[in-house]
C-alpha cells in the first residue's frame, strides 16, 4: 500500500497531452493555451495619457511658464493634426495618444481652463506619484516629466515573449489574446474519457429502485467533476458485477484516452474490476493507497497504453480519488503546474481517527480563512455535497488537530 | 462618491431572480438549484453493510459464541433467502442490505473463515471504531453492536428536507440529485445579458489597428467572467464615442435583462455614456466608487427596470468591477449567499499609494495561503493576466501592509 503522494508521482509520470487544436477565440475561454504568446508591436503601442488633462512641454515648465494656449483637443483613437510649441498645450482624454512635441500631462483638475487657455494655479499638488517615479519634492515645482503619461513599450516590447507557458484561458488571458490580435488561439485537445459505473445494486436514477438498491450517484458526481478539471465524459456505460460483462463493457471503451471506472474495486466477493483489468494485460500502477476514504482505489495503464482509474463506489472516496488524483493527472497532460492546496488554519479542533492520511469535508469561511469540518456518516452519507466545499488533509502523522492548526485544503473539482 | 461595500449594497438591492426554468441532469451541472430537494426514503435505504466481512447476531457474542456457519453469502443489490439462527452467519459484502436477523458486522480480516465455518481470534480488535459509537474499553471484548452497519436512515429520513436553499449544482449535489431520484431540475435561469463596448480607438480583435488605435479585450475579459459567473453575454455591440450611436446601441439592447457598457465613463469629453444613460431616463444608482482602480464606475436602473453597470475601460478596471459588483450581482439575483473574500496572509509588504480602497492583482500560493502582490504599470497594463490570479484590497484606511498582514482576497470571477 503506498502514501497517496506515491500514487500522485505514479500518475503524473504517466501523463501526457492529447495533442492540440486551433480554435476560434470565441471557444477558447476555459482552455488550456498551448502556444507561445509573442506582442505583435510595443504596448502601450503609443505614449498613452493616463489621465484627462492637458499635454504640455515639461521645459515650459522648467523655464517658469504657467499659462498654455490649448492648439487641438486629443481624443483616444486619432492622431494629432499639428505640434506644440513653446506656451502651447493639447487638451487630452484618457487613452489619446501624446503627441512626440509633449512630454507631460497635467490633470485636468490642476489647471484652470478659460477661453482656450489654461492657468496652472499657485500649489497644484499633482494627487500622488506613479509608483514607478520618485516622489516629487518641492510643492512649488510638483511636476515630473512624463507623468500620467503610460510610456509606449513600457509594458511589452515588440516581439516579447508574453505567455510562454502553459495557463488557462481566463478572462484577463482572453483580454491579452484579443489585444494582441489573435482571433485563433491553439489550445490543448480535450481527451476522451470513457466512464464504467458498475455495480449490481446500482439502478438509474429515473429507474424503479428495490427497497436493496441504490441510484447510480456516481456517474453524474464525476460527470460534472470531469467536466470542471477541464474535460468532459464522451461516453459512459454501466456494467453488473459480472466479470464477463465488465470485460466487454471496458473492451468497448478501449479506444478512450482514459477509461474511469467505479465501483467493485475492493477486496469483496464481487470486486472484479481490477482483476478483469490486469487480465486484459493492464499494467498496475498501484492497488490501495494509504488514505481514508478511498483507499482501495485501483490505477493502472492498458495494453494500448491509455490511463484507467479504477475508484471505490462509496461518493466520498470517488470525490477525493477525482481531486487527489484524477484532476491532478488531466492538469499535468494539459502542461499545467499542479494545483497546490492551500493551507489554511482549522476552525475547530479535530480528531485522529485512523493512523491513514485522512481526508475530511469541510467548509471554509472567510476573514481569516478557517475550516470546519463537516460531519458525515462515513464515506456513504450522500450529505457531502450539502455543506462542504472542499477537502483537507489530516496527515498520518499528525496526532489531533488543535484549533487554529494549519492543513492542506483542496477545492473540490 | 461612495464606499466600494455601499456601491455592493446598492447593487445588491436591486437583485432578482430572472425565474426558474426545469432542465434534465445533464443540463443541471453548475446551474442553481432552485427547488426544495427532499428524501424519497430513508438513506441509508437498509441497513447497509460499510465493510466486508461476516454479519452476525450480537447477542451469540455476549453468550461467548466464537464460531459461526455460514448460511448464505449476501452482495450489494440482493435480498437475503434466510434469517440466520443461532450460531450462524452471513458473508457480506460492502454494500449490501443487512438482514433484520443479524446485527453486527465482523471484518473479514478479524475473522477466521475455513470451510464455511468462522471462528473470531483471540483479541480480535477491530479497527478503529466509527466516530459516533463509543470506543470498546475491553479488550477480551470489542465489538459493539451494529459496528460496521450503516443504520437504515441515519443519513436522512423518509420526507427530509435535504436542500433548502439556493445552492450550485456541484458534483457532490448533481450525485445526490441523482440518489434521490432527480431526472430533471429545476434551476435558476440565465440572465439575457447584453455587452456594449465603446470607443473611437478600439478596433476588433481581427481588424488591422493604426498605431492609435487598440483592439477590443474587454469584450473577450467580460464575456469569459459573465460565463464564470454563471451566465453569459448573449448579445455584444460596439459604439464609437458618440452620444446618438450610443444611444441607438443602447436601445437595440434594451430588451436585455441585463446592460454592461465599458468604456466612456468617467469625465472626459469623450465620456458619453453616463450622460446618455441619465437622458434616457435611467435613475442613477451611483457614479464613481472611491476605490482605485475602476473608480469611474457607474450604475443605475432603466425606465424598463433594468439593472445597467457601466465599467471603466482599462482591462484591470473592468475586472475589478466585474469580480466587486456584477458577479455578487449575478450570485444575488440567482439566491446565492455572497462570496466572502478570503482573508489571507501577505508574503511581502505593500506601500500604500492612494487615500482610496486599493484593489491589486496577486498571486495566491500555498502551505500556508500567502499574496504575492503582482506589479503592473497602472491599470491599463495589459500583462494583467500573466500571474496574477486575484485581487487583494489594500483598505482605505490601513497605512502599507506589513509582511503577513492579512488582507481580503477575491478570486478572480
Amino acid at each position: 500500500m503506498i502514501d497517496f503522494r506515491k500514487a500522485q508521482e505514479l500518475v503524473l509520470q504517466r501523463a501526457k497531452s492529447f495533442g492540440t487544436e486551433t480554435v476560434p477565440l470565441e471557444q477558447a475561454a476555459g482552455r488550456v493555451l498551448a502556444e507561445t504568446v509573442h506582442a505583435d508591436r510595443d504596448y502601450p503601442p503609443f505614449d498613452r495619457a493616463s489621465m484627462d488633462g492637458f499635454a504640455i512641454r515639461f521645459g515650459d515648465l522648467e523655464k517658469g511658464m504657467r499659462r498654455f494656449a490649448i492648439v487641438e483637443t486629443l481624443l483616444a483613437g486619432y492622431a494629432p493634426q499639428q505640434a506644440i510649441a513653446e506656451g502651447e498645450c493639447y487638451k487630452i482624454m484618457t487613452g489619446a495618444a501624446v503627441p512626440g512635441s509633449a512630454d507631460t500631462i497635467i490633470r485636468r483638475e490642476n489647471a484652470e481652463e478659460k477661453n482656450g487657455v489654461i492657468e496652472l494655479p499657485e500649489l497644484p499638488i499633482e494627487a500622488l506619484p506613479a509608483a514607478t517615479l520618485p516622489a516629487p519634492v518641492d510643492p512649488r515645482f510638483p511636476w515630473r516629466p512624463f507623468q500620467n503619461i503610460a510610456r509606449k513599450g513600457e509594458d511589452l516590447r515588440s516581439g516579447d515573449v508574453v505567455i510562454d507557458r502553459a495557463c488557462v484561458c481566463t478572462p484577463p488571458v482572453m483580454g491579452l489574446l484579443a489585444t494582441l490580435g489573435h482571433t485563433t488561439v491553439r489550445v490543448q485537445r480535450f481527451p476522451a474519457i470513457g466512464l464504467l459505473t458498475t455495480g449490481d445494486e446500482v439502478v438509474p436514477a429515473g429507474d424503479a429502485v428495490s427497497p436493496v438498491q441504490i441510484r447510480n450517484s456516481n456517474r453524474w458526481l464525476l460527470e460534472s467533476a470531469l467536466k470542471n478539471a477541464g474535460a468532459g465524459v464522451v461516453a459512459w456505460d454501466h456494467a453488473p458485477d459480472d466479470p464477463a460483462l465488465i470485460r466487454q463493457k471496458i473492451e468497448g471503451l478501449k479506444d478512450k484516452d482514459i477509461l474511469i471506472c467505479c465501483g467493485g474495486v475492493s477486496a469483496g466477493d464481487a470486486d472484479y474490476v481490477p482483476g478483469v483489468l490486469e487480465a486484459m494485460g493492464a499494467e498496475r500502477l498501484f492497488h490501495k493507497v494509504a488514505m481514508r476514504p478511498g483507499k482501495p482505489v485501483w490505477c493502472g495503464v492498458s495494453k494500448e497504453g491509455k490511463i484507467i482509474f479504477a475508484l471505490p463506489g462509496n461518493p466520498f472516496s470517488c470525490l477525493v480519488n477525482m481531486t487527489l488524483l484524477i484532476a491532478p493527472y488531466l492538469r499535468a497532460c494539459f502542461g499545467l503546474p499542479p494545483a497546490e492546496p492551500l493551507g489554511l488554519a482549522m476552525a475547530t479542533a479535530r480528531k485522529k481517527r485512523s493512523p491513514l492520511d485522512e481526508f475530511f469535508p469541510v467548509f471554509v469561511s472567510s476573514s481569516p480563512a478557517r475550516l470546519t469540518p463537516v460531519t458525515l456518516n462515513g464515506s456513504g452519507d450522500i450529505r457531502l455535497g450539502r455543506q462542504a466545499n472542499a477537502l483537507a488533509l489530516h496527515p498520518a502523522n499528525e496526532d489531533d488537530l488543535a484549533e487554529g492548526a494549519v492543513v492542506a485544503c483542496y477545492s473540490f473539482v
